[in-house]
């Protein structure tokens, strides 16, 4: 079993992840910037080591650094969390070399799946559903003309070394297509380096699925049921929930067992999301990527499953068999996460940096925090500006709602504008309440002026 | 459905009613004493009332000024939450004689269950087993000599009319029980105005195990599984526990078939405890009281269970049946809490009112805090020392035991001593550990000193 982690990040995860191994009797390694002096995972790890100034690139992102502090502390496996390192094939690589584990699955799963369009082959072959496109790049702009006049538009322009909403144009008209490929080829040959683009079905009206995986180095692998991640912000998830209200259970297990074959298909190990496009007019799912991460949301999956994700991860990164078989998993009731961002809604999410004058997070019964912040901390601008993650767990969707309406309201952030005010908004709106919408949502509704 | 509660209560029992009342979109109104004015459930509920001075007998006993405070705001309803009025049966009749719904059984039922020989009597006729004792109040000396000689010794004098620990004397010798009567009942018909005792077999090994009942109003009563709260220090309980670790599947069903049929016996309504001597070398059990109120403990039950005690207990006094059968009651995994009190362990546990300078509760996957303190929170001397309840969830009694000590070693509350390093060194004791004690464990151990 590992026995000291090193947790390479920062915020509410490198808390979460301090919380799993001291549960576990493991030590732990927490590393910070200069920003991040005070910041609550320094004081809860058992040891704490500064790895370089305020800005990312110098410090949650110095892979030099962070290794010397691991091999210093004799810490035996690192936890990069998500963002930052986390997705880092190189990173991973980095690690093996020098004999520490990488709480994560091998750089080849990495590097798969985090290249769309090796991705998208892989999956086609696992026999993963995958939305209607070219055969991986396209070799020239009349090959995406020609597809798109087959499949018709809309269709979706991608970079296939793109991610998080980089390196996409949407197609209407051949027109579009002419100037969406040379353009999208450029800004890819730029931002990433990479000129490479495919062409998809664009498919406007869907929500967003995913399921939680988890494989371990013995060739098993089970899914943990889906999450729905619709409501979005340009992208940026807000709200997400377990079960999704679009899904039956037939479709939960069709999707679930693609997932399970999407990570089988790269020999994943370690805790996985498969992405889903879900398509509910036509009742279809699309594999969308990938994210071979702990991913923020998580805890809604461990509150209906009683499963700790983190902790698996840990055993499974130290060699062991997975703890519970696929028949294990059970589903209870329904849960909902919020993310708590120091942003103001009433202006445009504008982020609002700057110290917590006054803090007291809710609790009681199925209520769930996960957050890094404190009485008196100040939040560093230099990062994401997510304070908290409050979670619900209720027996059912319209329970957990407004669970989560009394737990928001009662939520004490002073001296940062928070999105709490959107929070109460968004859950008093009938067409959330209803569960039906799509991704476009917050497009569709001005949830603040509702 | 019940539209406006008044709770009649304080501290973090008052916030959760509040919070059941909110999630359950009921309005709430808070009462306080002059102490009181800065309290948490102040300030969470729709209206909050003065109801007068800072001693509980001038303020949270006044039922003259909380009833005209429930009139004044239209509330329909009145919870007690545990404590002050919760089982005073004139209370709950003044409030049947106005109109308004008392959140609990009828004055009836809380009469039976209040005078402890007649509860004994009325178990005795349901077959629910009881210590073998007197029938009845002794009417002489001699009765309880013969009665003793008949059992053998130890045997306990119990006064009528006490509980709570007083009103009780142990006697080993007929010498001591001769002497014992007597001052016994001087003492009741002191305290209690009543003189009468009667004697019981006295079992000195047991482990202090309750079931958790809850009935409507149209004669169905269901169990919600064991507390084990063997834990405590001159009869308080400090920690509980569900599942016991010294119950099996059959004992628990036998436990819980018992306290239904005590339930069932005085037409018992809403949520209500049976509380067992548990004599484990012999494996019996025996009735000791039902407390017909809910309970400090009742969160453990919730966590494994899901189901939520509160609202149950506003739906059911509404008229509603129980929203449950037996059959839906599930039990997953263990819960453990402990009750954080400001008093100084390492003193004698000697009380430690005063301001509360910093504070930040733990959280994370299966945590919950019930609590009404706040960081600037000043703690009045004049009332229970209890300022938060940290509850743990998780699939084994090892994993809650780990989580627990995770969950005390991050809880922040600077200005006051507390319990908490009390429970850090209990968590780790071996023996609790092992799950094998019995109510003299304290007596037994010194922990502090572990």
């Amino acid at each position: 079993m590992i026995k000291k982690v090193l947790i390479a990040n920062r915020g509410e995860i490198a808390v979460r992840i301090i919380r799993a191994c001291k549960e576990l009797g493991i030590e732990s390694v927490a590393v910070y910037s200069e920003a991040d002096k005070d910041a609550l995972h320094v004081q809860l790890a058992d040891e704490a080591y500064c790895i370089g100034p305020k800005l990312s690139k110098d410090s949650y992102l110095n892979t030099t650094n962070i290794l010397s502090v691991a091999k210093k502390t004799g810490a035996d496996a690192i936890h990069p969390g998500y963002g930052f390192l986390a997705e880092n094939a190189d990173f991973a690589e980095l690690c093996r070399d020098v004999n520490i584990t990488f709480i994560g699955p091998s750089p080849e799963a990495i590097s798969q799946m985090g290249t769309k369009d090796v991705a998208r082959r892989t999956m086609e072959a696992a026999n993963v559903p995958i939305v209607p496109g070219t055969k991986g790049v396209i070799a020239s702009v009349e090959e995406g003309v020609e597809f798109a006049g087959k499949i018709g538009y809309p269709v979706i322009i991608k970079a296939t070394a793109g991610g998080g909403g980089k390196g996409i144009r949407v197609a209407r008209t051949e027109e579009d297509l002419i100037k969406g490929i040379n353009i999208t080829q450029q800004e890819a040959a730029t931002a990433f380096g990479n000129p490479g683009v495919y062409i998809e079905k664009f498919i406007e009206d869907f929500r967003h699925v995913e399921i939680q995986v988890m494989a371990d180095n013995h060739g098993n692998a089970i899914h943990l049921g889906e999450r729905d991640c619709t409501v979005q912000r340009r992208l940026q998830k807000l709200v997400e929930e377990t079960p999704s209200p679009a899904l039956d259970g037939e479709l939960r297990e069709e999707m679930g067992q693609a997932a399970v074959k999407a990570a089988l298909a790269v020999n994943y190990s370690g805790a996985g999301t498969v992405e889903f496009i879900f398509d509910y007019k036509a009742r279809k799912f699309y594999f969308m990527e990938m994210n071979t991460r702990i991913q923020v949301e998580h805890p809604v999956t461990e509150m209906v499953t009683g499963f700790d994700l983190i902790k698996e991860q840990i055993r499974v990164a130290s060699g062991e068999k997975l703890s519970i078989s696929q028949e294990d998993v059970t589903f209870n009731g329904w849960s909902i996460e919020c993310r708590i961002n120091a942003e103001n809604p009433a202006k445009n999410f504008m982020p609002s940096a700057g110290k917590i004058q006054n803090y007291l997070a809710p609790g009681g019964f199925g209520v769930r925090v996960d957050s890094a912040a404190y009485p008196g901390y100040s939040i560093p601008p230099y990062y994401d500006s997510m304070i908290a993650k409050l979670i619900v767990h209720a027996p059912t969707r319209e329970e957990a709602i407004d669970k989560m309406k009394r737990a928001l309201s009662e939520f004490v952030v002073e001296g940062v504008h928070t999105t709490i005010p959107f929070h109460l908004k968004l859950l008093s709106h009938d067409q959330f309440v209803s569960g039906e919408f799509n991704t476009k949502f917050l497009d569709i509704y001005d949830v603040m002026n509702s």
